[in-house]
């Protein structure tokens, strides 16, 4: 078994297995009669048990994540689970990213605990399907989380909020032609968002006094580095445009 | 191309196809990677579009209704097109029948235009998947829809109520040990439910003065025969067991 990296994962994706040329479809087998499935849907499911197809029929080693819930899908490297973390997205090109980046109250908390998972690379799949159930490919991107994330209007992260109470980190649409809310540059940036939110977000404000310098010791211990987060009003115009 | 009737379907699919020791799966297809599909809802909504692959498959003539929305889902004769008509339902055994069998209103209105719409045949599949995504049929039934319907503790039939606004009729459990709410015995039964149901309704009691014999009429002017339906008081305690 082979080691494969996320960069090499998509590489090979791109322009070794040329998935961008590649027409794909979803069938059902019942006795002697087989039919085209014309369920988009399904593909935003199904991508990440595809690439783990992939990387078995290629004969790279990889191991899925038994917590179906939490990021990554897929460690790369079996022997080392904090290097090589690969989360698989997909979603329908012709509409927006739709899926979840994670739970804002719990993705506040991994990351002190785990500082590594702010480096889990997101492998993204921008798929289509025809009325005719044929499934295309129309962009694939190798992403860090703060490069598919960006403000909303009111808030620092775009936030999916109910009745006053945040609940999921939503994507930014980090492709095309920009908009207002452009993606985070550097992970420094995403971090000062993410304090700023811990801030606002009534639920965690009495944990926000120390949760910087807590997040920022903790990237120390992993790394070795000791990251300069900004305050979040000296970088908030460069990513809320009037 | 062949004629074939709702019976006809029924009886070649469970004794010449033996479609209850058939094992189907549901395949993802994409570059030269495939996988097994293991989302046992999507198997619900797929079995109308497998039943017209088998249809064409075995040379059988027969029509999509273009009106997805309402039944049937299949005109068997495609010269007279009010007869032979059929609507597939598919459910998960494991679980409960969980498909609609239409909106009250709708269909009130609807066996009053088209009393043919009462002898829609319903062929269900009950469907398992297993946690490889094997897809077995559990069971297969032909059915009238009274057959399919049955009474609630509060209601005439088994309603999908909200903020006390009758929407959906939901179906009865027709096989295996009796319920307190058994399915109904005939067509004049299930049809005195429907006319006590519309009584009932706030949203259709305007109409309830003269809703039952509209119906009967309307049924005549199309079988030539005039069906005797009984007051719901007359026959709840055969429906309504304590």
């Amino acid at each position: 078994m082979a080691k494969i990296t996320a960069e090499q994962v998509y590489d090979r994706l791109l322009n070794f297995d040329k998935i961008l040329e590649q027409r794909g479809q979803i069938r059902f087998f019942l006795g002697d009669v087989s039919i085209v499935v014309r369920q988009r849907d399904v593909v935003g499911s199904i991508m990440q048990e595809w690439l783990e197809g992939w990387l078995r029929k290629n004969n790279y080693d990889y191991s899925p994540n038994p917590n179906t819930q939490m990021p990554p899908d897929i460690y790369l490297d079996t022997d080392n689970r904090e290097e090589n973390l690969l989360e698989v997205k997909a979603f329908n090109y012709l509409a927006s990213p739709g899926f979840d980046i994670a739970d804002f109250r719990a993705f506040q908390e991994e990351i002190i605990e785990k500082p590594y998972m702010l480096h889990v690379k997101y492998l993204i799949f921008g798929y289509s399907m025809t009325e005719d159930g044929i499934v295309t490919i129309c962009g694939i991107w190798l992403k860090n989380v703060w490069e598919i994330c960006r403000a909303m209007s009111n808030y620092p992260l775009n936030l999916q909020v109910k009745d006053n109470v945040i609940h999921k980190i939503r994507p930014a649409k980090w492709y095309g032609s920009s908009s207002n809310y452009p993606p985070f540059e550097c992970l420094e940036d995403f971090v000062s968002a993410i304090d700023e939110t811990v801030f606002r977000n009534p639920k965690t404000r009495d944990i926000s006094g120390t949760w910087c310098s807590r997040f920022v010791d903790a990237y120390r211990q992993q790394y070795g580095r000791t990251l300069q987060i900004p305050r979040w009003n000296e970088i908030k115009d460069r990513y809320v445009r009037q």
